[in-house]
């Protein structure tokens, strides 16, 4: 009987975030306040986050602790199993390990919830009654419902019109957890009035969706606002699962070559990556593989350059890898990898070459995805779908190559709400979007000037 | 940190699966030959059952062997975590413990794969190329899917139509795994051709598919048939369930006083239970709970005699609890339960009074689910809601009578595809059908005569 899955005692789950801030020879550039172009101050937070998650945005400390209502929650799910991709190899023919750490395991069906959890506690001890979001498809609304319910903390939803109408299931989800859930642009926000009045028929978009979040947010009384990636304090939350993993590898005795993980936002590649990456005993040689859609190729294709995180210019600027705040990429499945920007720590480690990044179409990626679920047996979301394509052709290149490299990558959600998409291209019906020169151009137009600081 | 996950190692995964035959103080009452009423002899299951299945269908021997392959597939999710219901129980303030086997964690989401992999392996061995079987709204469909695609083996899923065109997601799963599925009743068999003459326009039934099934596999080279439920060997299969929590339990320091499962065909309520009935070490008070949809209220309800397995009355008939191979229960969401007969080891347990049983209506039962994901997380599927709804009960009881009981049931699959069942429970707009005597009586009348053997 062959060693599959790698599992973890309830003690031996990691009792500290690490912040890879800390290990970083500088600082990273400093958040810019949207309105004086001077970098923004925890004050400036204040009016959206708790005190305790500026606080962690700014830290340089090493490792933070993990508060023990936080861990008592993540016992629900974690440790999660690093499992051994056996049957893929062997379909492969490869000599290279593969394994993936199942994120899918958790309740809201992805890794979101790591941070959902934490936001959700130290909003409740600062005194928050409710808490406001956005979602797209809606795998951070589900996350960040399954996680106030459990904190009894309000959350109110702000979900793309689109994905309400089209995508119900994870909105359901969001319902037995409680939420109150609005199609957004709603009436319940000026921003949003503006929108409808503009075109009632508006299908909304993400940037739309977090402008009225906000707009929510410092209009009410006891809320704040939660954000599902991109940020620093997000990131540290996620690496729960890379601090996993390496005692689990250990356990098996095996040190990878090859970390993979794909990017919207990058905070399940962060959550995977960051622990290795200042690794002493990490092998020299190992690298840090960022998946993006070709679609949306903010790494591959973007400037580092200072942007708004959102479409109205209501968020504070950071400095990071983007296609343009005004960028609107094209409706491919992974909707959870359609952001135009990258969070300011992946994109430090990207300027900096410690990681790399390559984008795929995606019929290329479901045909991974695919043959995955033909071997392994487990359905990746199509945002997970792109770690798997990147994973499985190193793979691919370890036989060409003879090499026995061992590959680890992260499964961040499963597919069971994304079975549509499955149908399309099982049908031969799904498209490939071209990435298009002059729509990343006309969107770069709209960066902001602004006087980087010394 | 509370103690909530109680994992095993891989290599404490059962080596055997437990027959409860060999404990029975008699025998089963032997299945008789649709023809002649006589019973059923080895050969005449030869048709559409491979040679070991055969075996394990009527062996008396207490322990069977998990052959390696199956085991192999099995560490691919097993063994599956055992969870403390910690928050259900604060919830409920209850002095009880609550305990889950959660079988949700399977590729398929349910535990029908665990018979699924060994009816795949048995198959393969004895030289079958092609396993036609048929499913209500897809669990187990799905589950056989996902076994022979491991194991190399065409499947051919014969759908009720009326899921085939409403639930189309683990439709998507069994293509996924690459099986072809028909629409019931289909033009691919005699008798669904004949159904399609008389109304082409008509749903389908359960019944009408294990007839497809059939009919495709006394018509095909190299075919055989697979049941999900029911059967002796299945029963079986599903021990490893029981198994596992045994030893989690003991790990754990504690020893139930109640056993909880929901009952369709019998086979996750006996994959729990079974293990445990005849264990000298188990508590002599130990109550064991089968827990039916009031729709279908199959043990609680029906006599105990011969009966057909499928209403065209294709197959052996059996002694067991039943509703007449003539009832069509109403539409319930817990289509899984939605069977007229239940397993014959079952039934004799049950009219032995080794074990009791209990009904309720569907309100009340996704009124549980709602409860149990708004404290534990996990959205459990309408069927094994019927095991929530009856373990809160239980704990509730305990509460009123100041009992600190251990309670335990299987959470037998997740509700990720039964998502449209919970938006109309928590819409108001779900309806509890009320239990039709006339109804069932008009279906007892069309049980077979039969003069039971000595």
């Amino acid at each position: 009987m062959s060693d599959v899955m790698i599992m973890l005692n309830k003690n031996e789950l990691p009792r500290a975030w690490y912040n890879i801030h800390a290990d970083l020879t500088q600082p990273l550039p400093p958040p810019l306040h949207p309105g004086t172009g001077k970098p923004a101050t925890p004050e400036d937070f204040a009016a959206i986050f708790p005190a305790p998650l500026i606080e962690q945005e700014v830290s340089r400390q090493q490792w933070i602790p993990i508060p023990e209502p936080v861990l008592d929650i993540y016992t629900m799910w974690r440790p999660t199993p690093l499992i051994r991709a056996r049957r893929l190899e062997q379909f492969l023919q490869t000599p290279a390990k593969i394994y993936y750490k199942d994120e899918s395991v958790s309740p809201a069906g992805s890794h979101k919830v790591n941070t959902a959890v934490a936001q959700a506690y130290y909003n409740k001890i600062s005194g928050t009654k409710r808490l406001a979001t956005e979602t797209g498809a809606g795998q951070w609304g589900s996350a960040l419902s399954f996680a106030t319910q459990l904190f009894g903390l309000e959350c109110v939803v702000y979900m793309v019109k689109v994905s309400y109408e089209q995508k119900p299931y994870r909105r359901s989800l969001m319902q037995i957890w409680n939420a109150t859930i609005h199609a957004s642009p709603s009436p319940q926000t000026e921003v949003g009035r503006k929108f409808l009045e503009a075109d009632p028929q508006c299908p909304g978009s993400l940037g739309i969706a977090i402008s009225e979040a906000i707009a929510d947010t410092v209009s009410h009384a006891h809320t704040k606002y939660a954000l599902g990636s991109v940020l620093n304090h997000v990131m540290l939350h996620q690496t729960v699962i890379g601090l996993e993993t390496r005692e689990q590898l250990q356990r098996a005795g095996d040190s990878p070559d090859v970390f993979v993980g794909c990017v919207g936002g990058g905070s399940n590649f962060a959550g995977l990556a960051f622990p290795f990456i200042f690794d002493r005993n990490r092998k020299k040689s190992a690298r840090f593989i960022a998946v993006e859609p070709s679609a949306c190729p903010t790494l591959t294709k973007g400037p580092y350059c200072y942007d708004f995180g959102d479409t109205a210019q209501m968020t504070p600027l950071l400095k990071m890898f983007t296609l343009g705040h005004g960028f609107v990429p094209p409706g491919i499945h992974a909707g959870g990898l359609r952001y135009h920007g990258m969070a300011p720590l992946v994109s430090a480690l990207y300027a900096d070459k410690l990681i790399e990044a390559v984008s795929y179409p995606q019929t290329a990626v479901f045909e991974a995805a695919v043959t995955f679920a033909r071997t392994e047996g487990r359905i990746p979301a199509p945002e997970t779908a792109h770690a798997v394509r990147a994973a499985i052709d190193e793979a691919v290149q370890c036989r060409n190559r003879k090499e026995a490299k061992t590959i680890v990558f992260n499964f961040s959600g499963h597919g069971f709400f994304d079975l549509v998409s499955y149908d399309k291209y099982l049908a031969g019906k799904l498209d490939d979007f071209s990435y298009s020169e002059e729509k990343i151009n006309e969107a770069l137009r709209s960066l902001p000037k602004v006087n980087e600081p010394a």
